[in-house]
């Protein structure tokens, strides 16, 4: 067994996913490395945060650098030099993304690569096999991710795809795998009955771990959280789960709430290098000129390096003057928030004060907290 | 005194500058951080390549974040987090680099600010003011820099102003100086009496330290080769000498060979970003196509951080997806490279083989070697 769950509180748990690379302390953030690099971070930095697990990008990967140089280095890991667990993303999102610049049919999906224009043909088979030779731990299943909104019957069209899709992954997967864990992917748009039914597809082919896709296309954040709710009673307890690019860190919270074990997201990063920073009390502007003279470290409570040595001020001047250096600092601060709330939540949870740790968590952000 | 020579070789000089922060070992190369960084690199990469000493740009940081931000952090080191020492540039050189956008007088010099066209007048006693509020370690007189190619009576009478500017310079600092060391810009344009007049000028002036200006303004290589030739039988023996924005490794190698004890230039960091990596045998082109699958590192003999960890392939990579952390890795190279030479001319001149390493370093390249 590769994940086991070591506590519980209401619906959320404290796990932990053992990878062919190393262990996981579950429910975990994972930074975003679409290229190979968490951008703007060493390898070093993503360490002295704490964390245990990154995400690639298969599709972006598969384009740049190609797996012909990925393979001259048996895979990811030592190509960008790190050395704890990483998850791949399966190229769906990605595909879907693209929106007319792709065909998806029965075999797969033909799209036209943004960076050359060059006419590519995706199978889900080729996608696992881009997976295990990126030699990522987690493989996700190659989807359809359903376009929001969808009417039932374009949602029901789609997630089917999805399911077959789902098989012929598992199919090629089994026949390959070395140690590598596969998660299959629930789609079935904002359809809570397509929801359950992709739920129960997913969870009587006995993936390693469960995912809920579709979670991020622009829908209202109540939609989500109703698919979450929906679900949360539904899902296999003894599989981890894991809600594809999510979120905020109220989002993150309800996930945990809703018994989520997984998370990945671009927010910390992306904002981060346009001056929103994550700190443990809400997001810090760093470009509002109050900043300008101000000697006090982003976040009075916060023990990252950048918090540790470097003011608001000296912040708001190197953003102020496109430095790298600012990129660097900031996505630091706003991963260490991320990571921090994800240990927060394991401890709470290990002491079964779980909705406590929520109930202080808005009470500091003054939000009002969301019934269960 | 603040600067002791240990040994000699030659010429060259092993010695050891003492400022009010820490010790530092010479001949010294100095990164530039002009904005308060040295772009994309953290104080700790800085300190764990060995440097003891950056140099900051008065003109810049004047500019931005501006002197009343700095005041609240009693000092660019604080600001910056920079624990070791700081030499800040005058702002003459950067002055001179505005062209037609300065007026020059007796007084000082007015100019339109190039980040929002206010107009600005800088004195001679400003800068060292903006210096002091920086509480740089070493600070520079202001100078008029000499415009190449320049008749010997332009360059004459710009030479004599900026001898009467580095006499209020001092005059000024004298007031206020706490520990700080003042070093002055010898001008003369490539006309070599006039060199050794502004040399015999600023020796007789007692400053700390010898600067030798005007000597990256477009002149071409011989030319610089010939005034530090002239000159450096004839520089101050006990006092630190510094050629300001030089150079290359070659042009390090010639100045050390020639007396030089101090060298500045962007070089490394530029060039670095742009693809052009620094190494113990040259200048690696990381965009070159034949490093698109190379597991090898940017340099086998290189013992920085890059190096160590990460191949050629994953630097082409990063280059080519524009990612930040090649401009930071690749910096990091190009840094280690320049100090690990700095180091090597130290260890040659202390067991006086000066001359046999600047063979083997000249072998290496298969260049000739200049006469002395």
């Amino acid at each position: 067994m590769s994940f086991k769950v070591l506590n519980k509180s209401g619906f959320a748990r404290r796990g932990e996913l053992v990878t062919k690379t190393g262990n996981i302390q579950t429910p975990v953030f994972m930074p975003v490395g679409t290229y190979g690099t968490v951008k703007g971070l060493t390898p070093e930095h993503l360490k002295d945060i704490g964390f245990e697990i990154i995400l690639g990008n298969a599709f972006h990967l598969y384009l740049r650098p190609g797996l012909e140089v990925i393979k001259e280095f048996d895979g990811l890991h030592n190509f960008m030099a790190w050395d704890r667990s990483i998850l791949t993303d399966s190229g769906g999102f990605q595909v879907w993304s693209l929106q007319e610049l792709r065909k998806i049919t029965e075999e797969g999906v033909k799209f036209k690569s943004p960076l050359d224009g060059s006419e590519i043909f995706l199978t889900p088979e080729d996608s696992i096999q881009t997976q295990l030779t990126l030699n990522a731990d987690i493989i996700m299943t190659f989807d359809e991710c359903t376009t929001y909104p969808s009417t039932p019957s374009q949602a029901k069209k789609s997630m089917d795809l999805t399911h077959r899709w789902a098989s012929r992954c598992k199919e090629y997967f089994n026949k390959h795998r070395k140690g590598h864990l596969l998660f299959g992917i629930v789609q079935g748009g904002m359809h809570h009955e397509l929801r359950e039914e992709s739920l129960n597809f997913m969870s009587d082919q006995d993936f390693d771990g469960i995912a809920l896709g579709g979670l991020s296309v622009g829908e209202p954040k109540e939609e989500k959280t109703k698919i979450l709710r929906h679900l949360a009673p539904l899902m296999p307890e003894d599989k981890p789960h894991y809600v594809m690019g999510v979120g905020t860190p109220e989002e993150l919270v309800e996930g945990v709430r809703y018994g989520i074990d997984m998370f990945d997201c671009v927010i910390p990063t992306r904002n981060a290098r346009n001056g929103f920073i994550y700190t443990s009390t809400g997001i810090l502007k760093i470009r509002n000129s109050v900043h300008k003279k101000s000697t006090k470290p982003i976040d009075e409570h916060c023990e990252c390096y950048t918090c540790k040595n470097f003011s608001r001020a000296y912040m708001h001047h190197l953003d102020k003057a496109n430095e790298i250096l600012a990129s660097t600092l900031m996505s630091i601060c706003s991963l260490y928030t991320f990571n921090k709330l994800m240990q927060d939540m394991r401890s709470a949870i290990e002491e079964n004060k779980f909705e406590e740790f929520v109930d202080s968590f808005y009470d500091m952000r003054d939000l009002k907290k969301p019934k269960l």
